[in-house]
């Protein structure tokens, strides 16, 4: 993606002829927040500004329009924000501070978590009885806007939506000893996810950030990224056909620890927002 | 699951109190051939009876009911039984004969495929061309009816609307290579499923075979399965929500080979029919 610097300045060498790419451009750039809530009985997507909450309707990754109705945001729910994704990818090692002395793979290196493991913001990670404490990992979580296959990467970021924060809760013991990460990685509430989906962003260039109870234990910047979201997408799109509200993990960065029953984990990206869960014990 | 002898044997020692469980049992032993289809601009779900697809109306995995029309089997395409599931699970090493000198799993071992491989019967897999040739393999796919969230072993099977059967397709050389199995086993058209959805079949004990241009290359019966059905079931549903629709593939037998292009690959399971595909190269 260019940065914004880029855009304008390709934008000035064309201005005599390029008064709409002009408009165009600027308004991809505008950064919009969009979340999905409830109010009351009523479920639907919005866009937020500043506190307020404006209502849309119809489907926010099908058909959708503005409508005159508002929420105080205090007064809404924040929920999953792509309540029931086709698919929910994510990405091992992408940050070379969290490979230790491994190399870097030539390729982004996929596995998959599931739909029904998403969390909203707010919701309560579960601590399973028959397994060690769980681990964070803060990542930046791609949302897919339209159908992609085989795309290049200067076009893969024409089908992203926006970004969200991610937390992914992984079983390590799991994670090492079954053949597949299926419950390392897939198991109920293991995919929190939220609060807002923000497009407009550089979103190669954002600082990141995970807390336990307020103490800052992951932090990065999303250039450090080994595989930029273009590269990722493009690579997964080759033999995956992507949908509207598909999710992507982009990977965490730096070491992770287990965490304590009642731990308050918060995980924030720069213009994001922050996504915020807790951890409670299995019944 | 009970055989019919003993689910006889049941009813006949409670005839006197039980005429209802009678009914109700036989309904259920009943053998009915669910199926997807398209037919016309029609695509609809329906009943195979013999040769006549009884078109339904309404949803096979929430509320439906019949309708007055029929179509001639010949006249309609079929398609995936279940279009959207929310996860396809499938099983690492289910039959002793697949796993060579490696000792059986303690406890089933699933990975992730994806909604976005499944191919209809009929439909073309795809051979990428960056790979050695994909490899078949026949397994028993179970189709989720109910909403199932940790449950026994003794219930599992309340939880199934039926099975179909299933080609696993693997690349070898990325599920060898890769972190994990994302594209050795969930590149688009790597699960073709169909054509039917059967319910009241004995599931544990079905011939399964798999033909390759109509030579035999595959060769079961599901009773060897390391872990059946109800095992399988109940124990991913321990960490992972499962819903109506949810496939779950459950393995396959013997050693398997790599598909020539051009290749015509079958799956039967008894009772159930025969799942047809080609092999076609990537343009």
């Amino acid at each position: 993606m260019l940065s914004h610097s880029k855009r304008a300045s390709i934008v000035v060498l064309g201005l005599g002829l390029n008064v709409l790419f002009l408009t165009v451009s600027m308004g991809q750039e505008k950064v919009t927040r969009y979340l999905r809530f409830r109010a009351g009985k009523t479920v639907a997507y919005g866009i937020l500004d500043g506190d307020v909450v404006h209502q849309l309707k119809g489907n926010l990754f099908g058909k959708w329009e503005r409508t005159e109705k508002t929420h105080p945001l205090k007064d809404v729910r924040i929920l999953v924000p792509s309540p029931r994704p086709s698919k929910v990818i994510a990405l091992a090692g992408n940050y070379k501070d969290h490979l230790g002395d491994k190399e870097p793979p030539m390729t982004p290196e996929p596995f998959f978590k599931l739909p029904s493991c998403l969390l909203r913001h707010g919701g309560k990670i579960i601590q399973p009885k028959d397994h060690a404490p769980v681990h964070y990992e803060a990542e930046l979580v791609v949302v897919i806007g339209k159908r992609a296959r085989n795309v290049a990467p200067e076009q893969a970021l024409d089908f992203v939506l926006g970004i969200t924060c991610g937390n992914d809760i992984s079983a390590r013991d799991w994670q090492k000893n079954d053949v597949q990460w299926w419950r390392a990685k897939g198991s109920d509430t293991f995919g929190p996810v939220g609060p807002y989906i923000v497009s407009g962003l550089d979103y190669n260039n954002l600082d990141m950030e995970l807390r336990v109870n307020g103490e800052v234990r992951q932090k990065t910047n999303t250039k450090n990224q080994i595989h930029d979201l273009a590269t990722t997408i493009s690579f997964i799109s080759k033999r995956i056909t992507l949908r509207p509200g598909d999710l992507i993990f982009t990977g965490t960065p730096g070491k992770t620890q287990g965490m304590e029953i009642g731990d308050s984990v918060e995980v924030e990206i720069q213009g994001v927002g922050i996504l915020k869960n807790k951890l409670i014990a299995e019944k």
